[in-house]
């Protein structure tokens, strides 16, 4: 039996085994397609590209176009070729890749984000594609195995998986065994529609509430095809000075909360997320002071690795694992030891607000910038241009213990080296309200906004976490604002709201954020 | 035995009861002070106008001054006369009355809002009172009887008293002997810190989880006073034909929604805000079509002991009974039909996340404005100037199973009819973000936002939303932002940042937003 076959236990679905090019039929034009797939691992390979190779071949640009409900990110490769193909018309909720972006910023692409907890549920209760009733016309699912009775043992993400296998009239099941398989890490359970729903019985991270298993029924399965195609996984470029400035500050923060009672010793399951800064947290946390660490999070990243081996991360709680290929390398090799401290969960569990709020996480994200009173733009640079997504950032942050934004104080423009600054009177878009963070931190210094009234917060963030070449502009701003507001009675949250903007037009106007003067 | 004694039953607290003027030597400048009370029922009433008696009389006049944590809007009465005693220094998280709104707005009050349940949360947590190391210095509570052991029997609100008893180093009480005891009616769940927290095994919005009875230690109960002033109440005006329009609205929608499946016959659990449209939406549900409704709020207002009456309401769960003095006569008139269909829970629990998503309630609250997007401003009038609070919109919003915010297309400025519209390009504020709403409705018409991009969402809004007045302007802008976004690649949500206030900015000056044109 070759490997493939071994991989599906039950034997009559052996005989739904094809190439990817035999798949090709099943794809009609304008169908509502789920993917499994997650920040970017355990996605749909080798069916997408042979998609996009009959397009291609067959001058079909613009007249087979799909709507795509992914989990968050998939493959570069795999989003831009067929962004470039026209055939991505609705995307939900998360992207990365130059050639998707760009049409999503010109209406070539019609893309949508939601907190990533809402938006598993809102698959499941038939809400995106309300026009056939809900469901997908198609399901395409990367896994590492099926069952003896059909149920499918996903690979190293879940994302929202689980909602399309459930609600696929149709499943495309990819198996992968350029991987392991990853039986008895996912801890799956489905999601139900109200008045149905159940309570998550998760009082520790390592609580275990499902089965190992996404049921499925085997008739909905017309086609399995072998993938060889590893994930590709994500390499982080080592720790800047900023980024470990930043986590200084954070793990300071944190032996302070210890000392004053409002954390255990331990802390508590920390979620952070993707990217540098984050990176540079975990880092600073693998020589910390810390021990008995838990974590609950929505990725999994290589130093996640080097936490486990320091023996002060006990267990991590995560929808994906999002590693480098050496870090998924490390982790076929120390297999019993890292998978013994791991769970994989669908994201509308790890990302729900039921077991954040009960456990207490402490979320730590990175913004785009954030503003004076605590509202934090995550996706739309300048208001209107959308990067990524929304991702999992709000289902933490508003769920959290304590929660935490983290950016560099500036970024540098095409002129200047710190044209932009992080920090602004008011955020142009709005992903994170004043209501939902307590803690800001940039390499310049942590402003602790908990019990602070509005003006309180606009003073601490401005001495605390704005760049030196910033701190007139912005102090010059929030005091004649507070005193033209204050004048008029109307000065809860002061703003000159009609040049609150200001500094964004310099930029786009004069390369630079740096104003002269508010007149 | 006096009716006073009889309502507390633990015979050695009988010692402790005083007048009301006895307790000025337990309040000293700058203390921090937690109070019951919520939509302005259940509040201390006697103490608090005795102490502003006392800083009346000796000219104590902002040599008195207290932090206030109380669970939402107590009487303009108390709250307007202490704040006109600069008696108010902090005040969290919501209040009502011109003079204290008037000092929140120009530096005298130093207001915070957030999330209920975040900052009923927060409060246990200590966060709000860090450099004290957490909790009250002491704890006004009005209550409605004490049992054998000392534990508080609360009255027509729980709110974050719970909280305040449970976290104050002393407490005083009131018992409100012109009210009967409410005992039984509240389901007592304190809140615990991670990692000790519990599930919430509520499942039904009639599920009991806890005790009638707030723990309390009578050792802190300090002293003991006899209040004979009722709540006052809130009454409401009729609804207008605007409500009554949006009001059909959302009953057409939902006739459609459970035709297509998406809602069981009976609706699943509602939430409503306060006043006037919600008022008219549950008006309009006792004249509707659907039965065995039941619902889970923060506020329970006059017309649901009408919808109790018609037999179509089957259960409600609340923090608040939120009646005028009409409606708490009918309510004590016919106590045991009504109260065997109500329980009062701490808000913590009435606005958790955790029972919101998974008994699927509907949400429905009414914002200042909306924008084309779909981000909701419900605090900051004009972007700085606070009116009462978010209060527990966001708890709902965010969590709901259909997030619904209902406003007038427009309203009266003072030299316009329309002068204000209540759909702009961007809201100056955000309380609520796309990512949280579902359906926006005016009387013009119901935008339903699933599953849309941010472009086809503004098109649904202009076009379902707008008031007529406005519809070219808006359409001019939108159309406008998109060109000029699309040129350059930056249009996911498109706008003209530098021009996005120029309605706000003409009603400033001209008392209209009606401009001429874009340029």
């Amino acid at each position: 039996m070759s490997e493939l076959q071994q991989r599906i236990r039950k034997k009559s679905l052996h005989q739904r085994i094809m190439s990817a090019e035999d798949t090709i039929p099943f794809f009609k034009n304008g169908m509502d397609l789920g993917w499994s797939g997650f920040t970017p691992v355990g996605y749909p390979k080798v069916v997408p590209e042979a998609l996009a190779d009959y397009v291609e071949k067959n001058n079909l640009q613009g007249k087979m176009r799909f709507n795509l409900f992914i989990g968050a990110s998939i493959g570069a490769e795999i989003e831009d070729r067929w962004a470039s193909l026209s055939m991505t018309d609705k995307r939900w909720p998360y992207q990365t890749g130059n050639v998707v972006q760009k049409q999503v910023n010109n209406g070539g692409v019609r893309m949508g984000d939601k907190h990533l907890s809402l938006y598993a549920q809102d698959l499941a209760y038939g809400f995106y594609t309300k026009e056939r009733g809900g469901g997908f016309d198609l399901g395409l699912i990367e896994a590492s195995g099926i069952t003896e009775d059909g149920s499918i043992i996903l690979g190293g993400s879940i994302g929202c998986a689980t909602e399309v296998i459930q609600h696929s009239d149709r499943l495309i099941i990819e198996i992968n065994t350029a991987i392991p398989s990853f039986e008895g890490l996912h801890d799956i359970v489905m999601t139900e529609r109200p008045p149905y729903k159940k309570p998550y019985l998760i009082s520790r991270v390592d609580d275990r509430i499902g089965s190992p298993y996404v049921p499925c029924d085997p008739d909905k399965i017309i086609a399995i095809v072998e993938s060889k195609k590893p994930d590709r996984g994500r390499a982080l470029s080592a720790p800047d000075a900023v980024s470990e400035q930043i986590a200084a500050h954070i793990i300071d923060f944190f032996q302070f909360e210890v000392k004053a009672g409002r954390l255990p010793k331990n802390l508590l399951p920390l979620q952070s997320g993707v990217g540098n800064i984050a990176n540079a947290v975990v880092g600073g946390l693998v020589q910390g002071p810390f021990s008995n660490v838990q974590v609950w999070t929505e990725v999994i990243q290589d130093t996640m690795l080097d936490f486990f081996d320091s023996g002060k991360l006990d267990f991590a709680s995560s929808t994906s694992l999002s590693l480098s290929e050496g870090g998924f390398q490390r982790l076929y090799d120390n297999w019993d030891f890292y998978t013994g401290k791991v769970v994989l969960r669908p994201m509308q569990i790890s990302n729900n607000p039921e077991p954040i709020r009960r456990l207490g996480v402490i979320a730590m994200n990175t913004p785009v910038e954030f503003d004076i009173y605590g509202h934090a733009n995550s996706t739309l640079v300048g208001g209107t241009r959308m990067i990524n997504g929304i991702g999992g950032s709000g289902d933490f942050l508003r769920n959290a213990y304590l929660s935490i934004m983290h950016t560099p104080s500036t970024r540098p423009s095409k002129t200047d080296a710190n044209g932009i600054t992080c920090v602004v009177p008011m955020v142009p878009h709005v992903d994170h309200t004043e209501h939902d963070l307590d803690v800001l931190v940039t390499e310049q210094g942590l402003a602790d906004l908990r019990g602070l009234c509005p003006r309180e917060r606009a003073q601490q963030i401005i001495s605390k976490c704005v760049h030196p070449e910033y701190k007139p502009i912005m102090q010059e701003y929030y005091e004649r604002a507070q005193r033209e507001c204050f004048e008029q009675n109307v000065g809860h949250e002061p703003h000159m709201l009609f040049k609150v903007f200001k500094m964004q037009q310099s930029l786009a106007e004069k390369g630079t954020m740096k104003i002269p003067n508010w007149d």
